[in-house]
């Protein structure tokens, strides 16, 4: 048995830990941060801006997701692509960079093909060779979502890439959690959710999927939100052991 | 008139403006960080965990905030000392610092008596003798907003205080802003808002309140939310000759 909240990568299960409601079918995958590395855009941030490049592409991903939230919050929806462009203005701002149209538009851009973690690919054939069904389900906006996963090559590996963007709600609200089964046409007991994000991770405990959080940094604590993950791995290569 | 989101501090309007919907009568303050300094605690973190204390003080402010958004998103929401107290666990397992019981209890009920700014008292004074009808709406548990209002010596001051609580969601949420109308007997149109958090004043733009942003920090850029305040000031006394 996992331990939740310890990372463990060697389970010896005989299939993917689901207790007491069978073996899951589904693995559905956050993006941002799971299978993208939105890191990827320092070094064109640094590029641009010298000496600014980590504090921008932080700041940058600090306010895209609370702007997703507010945005919810106020029951005013923009897609990701606004919230990311306006999380993008205001850290310039806040750091006094010179934004001009040409740069906002290149730094836009890298979002579009952002890296995928190296870690990936690999296990997404691994779970894919093993009868899975795999899914995105993401706050990325669908043009967005395409883009990323064509240009790190692995669109053809996944059954659904699902957005917020029908619900017109962000994570972790529950109705975002729910399309996952909707989309697979699986029960819900039967779909795992995946993300490097432990707050999504919590959503999707809370909206009552089996959760498997990506520990990408070792140091990194659970948040403290009420719903830790079931299983907490370091890479999505460690996720194949789990069904062994 | 006032230029949005630019300070102005000596405008000679003859009342409160309100363009198009006639006189304020009323001014409701948000109150963290608005009326009450949250990092009056840095001193005591420091005290507690030396060398860490303004690291501590920033990191459980971003993630008590963060917590509200995530609680109301999940549709699971906790009351803001539970919220508070989850934020101050998860920045001493993030800055790895040992929170005993004992610490833990300290800095939470250092929660309960912050300092009220220097111009919160003067200012409210200027504004209650102005005939003004005056009230805190805040993400705070009605018992820590009751302690800090008497603590700080305002709670004569106000007519009421009003806590999210009673609809148990949180800021930008518009059902929390529609509480000052209902709670005051005035109709929106004559509810001006108050706070110093950018998008708590992008919230209540949104909910259809006239927005007062006190610009604590001069270099502090507006959020890219929307619903830019439309009045900016730096101190509490700066709103008294808005009406004047």
């Amino acid at each position: 048995m996992t331990n939740p909240q310890s990372p463990s990568t060697s389970v010896g299960a005989s299939r993917l830990p689901n207790p007491g409601q069978g073996p899951l079918k589904a693995l559905v995958f956050d993006a941002y941060g799971t299978l993208f590395d939105v890191y990827s855009v320092t070094s064109l941030c640094e590029q641009l801006f010298p000496g600014n490049g980590m504090a921008l592409a932080v700041m940058w991903r600090t306010k895209q997701l609370q702007y997703s939230l507010l945005h919810s919050m106020m029951n005013r929806y923009k897609d990701f692509w606004q919230v990311t462009q306006d999380g993008l203005v205001y850290s310039a701002h806040a750091l006094k960079l010179d934004l001009t149209a040409d740069k906002r538009t290149r730094l836009m851009d890298a979002y579009m093909t952002l890296a995928a973690f190296p870690d990936v690919k690999p296990g997404l054939q691994q779970l894919k060779s093993m009868g899975l069904h795999l899914a995105v389900l993401s706050n990325g906006e669908p043009k967005m979502l395409q883009a990323a996963t064509k240009s790190a090559g692995i669109a053809d590996l996944l059954d659904a890439v699902i957005s917020v963007d029908e619900v017109k709600v962000f994570k972790p609200n529950p109705r975002v959690y729910e399309l996952a089964s909707t989309h697979l046409k699986t029960p819900k007991a039967s779909v795992g959710f995946v993300s490097s994000n432990n707050w999504d991770v919590n959503g999707a405990g809370s909206a009552g999927l089996a959760t498997f959080w990506i520990q990408r940094a070792a140091a990194e604590p659970a948040e403290e939100l009420g719903y830790p993950a079931a299983h907490v791995v370091h890479l999505l290569t460690d996720l194949p052991a789990l069904v062994r």
